[in-house]
């Protein structure tokens, strides 16, 4: 049988030893310090320990359409005190990949945006050009002119070499035509994440990953993905926080994402917490594929 | 080694033994009679060969945006003269499988769909009730008001049972978000067809896969396709036409769509046409999955 994860709920010595290991906690937000609108009891009380005991924390989210700055304004607005460097979401670890790893050389290297103004913000902040996005020229039906001009190329971008797709509210059938017709000559394909759904009103409404997965049916590429479970995401992250990856802890409530993210990164330490996805029987199960180093049942449970 | 097609283009006698076997013939049309707007030399005099020697002809097309009646037209504008009885394209065949094939009982029924008229056309033509597909209230924006009414189903529509989704020139998030949750409630999941990819203008643009792959990737579902190679479709085709499959030939382009089609429906024969996207030498591979019966380099050869 597969190791199990360390229960700490309720264990002191076990809660002291297991904050003594770690100087660096990546946390998921969702599922994890709130559920939607609803801020978990505690998550304050426990980020203030954290940081009473020196600990550095990073907000880490797959969420794609908003920037740091707007994603610090919904973690004020959850009464969660932050600065912008804490927080890590995939359009920031998207800009930051294209920009520092990525390098394509110019002129071919604009890039065709899939998704929403955070990604922009983003793309801005790292001096990347873009075209897409929310210009408002793309909403709208295709017309026979845009048949013929992507066709043909004429209404194309010669120096888009790079498509990056995330959550689009507004995708439509001209954007996806644009976005398939750069990756058909030869652009690299990026995904700011691949959640195939976004959890909202305590449901599901389709997430980044509907956006994408079009694209990946017609041009039969995989995106690299920049959001967890990719680890394209954690260099991103190491590559601004300089971190020591074994005194560093991932905390989340998805096995599939958050925990995979952690120990696929090599970090020192995986916690679960009960308060969204995953459930206990997940790793409980025979052949389990992901197990955690360590769960509570909540967040708050850390304050012992 | 398999059995490799016989060539028929220039060997009369081949022809007429070949001609002497089938009853009807099933045609894929683009890549077949014409590609994009240019009908082929010879394939309106091949055709009234066919039609001469007594020969039932049917136009069979994985299209979903139009009625039979609306491909009537495109034949009669490329000069082929045709009558509606003739066509079958994939927003028939999705009508008359769910009239006359699944059977949904009232008042779980109605049709939820995602497409043009062509499909809205179809399932008049069959009696059955439908929402979305081209009504204006549902090409816009999101809104939170829609986020909350379908969250809590006060949006939806209790009587819908069937998702079908087809090529929607004006799919949309708000759309996507209803046909999801449809789904999530347990409605059946049907596809007129899953090609990822529309041939137009010379080159490719999405297809109706890429408006039910979003779908499929946040369901984990697999729709019923009703076009080329499901058989539902033949199912369809053999519940109008009542005819004996052995004496039988699919004519197409593509061997993953057309040749497949008619090698798993039973038909006597399949014949391959080098006009289109298929080439000889994916038959000719090793191992290849798909290999046609018969081929000719270009239709009018069966003139002889």
């Amino acid at each position: 049988m597969a190791p199990q994860p360390k229960h700490l709920s309720g264990d002191k010595a076990a809660i002291n030893e297991f904050l003594d290991q770690f100087d660096v906690f990546l946390l998921d937000c969702d599922g994890v310090l709130w559920s939607g609108d609803n801020l978990f009891p505690g998550t304050v009380e426990t980020l203030e320990l954290l940081r009473s005991k020196g600990k550095q924390v990073v907000f880490v989210t797959n969420n794609s359409t908003k920037s740091r700055a707007d994603y610090q304004k919904k973690l004020t607005s959850m009464g969660i005190p932050s600065s912008v460097d804490e927080i890590f979401a995939s359009a920031y670890s998207s800009a930051i990949y294209i920009s520092r790893i990525l390098k394509v050389p110019p002129p071919r290297n604009k890039v065709y945006v899939l998704g929403e103004s955070g990604i922009e913000t983003e793309l801005k902040s790292e001096g990347i050009e873009f075209i897409g996005g929310t210009d408002p020229s793309y909403r709208r039906d295709i017309t026979p002119e845009d048949y013929k001009g992507i066709a043909d190329g004429s209404l194309l971008d010669d120096n888009v070499g790079i498509v990056l797709a995330g959550l689009d509210f507004h995708v439509n059938y001209l954007k996806l035509s644009h976005a398939y017709h750069y990756l058909a000559r030869g652009a690299k394909f990026l995904a700011t994440n691949t959640d195939s759904t976004l959890p909202s009103n305590h449901t599901f409404f389709p997430g980044a990953g509907s956006i994408s997965i079009p694209l990946i049916n017609m041009t039969g590429q995989q995106p690299t993905a920049l959001g967890k479970p990719s680890q394209a995401m954690m260099d991103s992250i190491e590559g601004k926080f300089q971190f020591d990856r074994k005194r560093t802890c991932m905390v989340g409530d998805r096995l599939d994402t958050d925990i995979r993210f952690g120990i696929e990164g090599k970090l020192g330490g995986t916690l679960a917490v009960l308060t969204g996805v995953s459930k206990k029987e997940e790793w409980d199960a025979e052949g389990a594929p992901v197990i955690p180093a360590f769960y509570v049942e909540k967040l708050s449970d850390l304050m012992g």
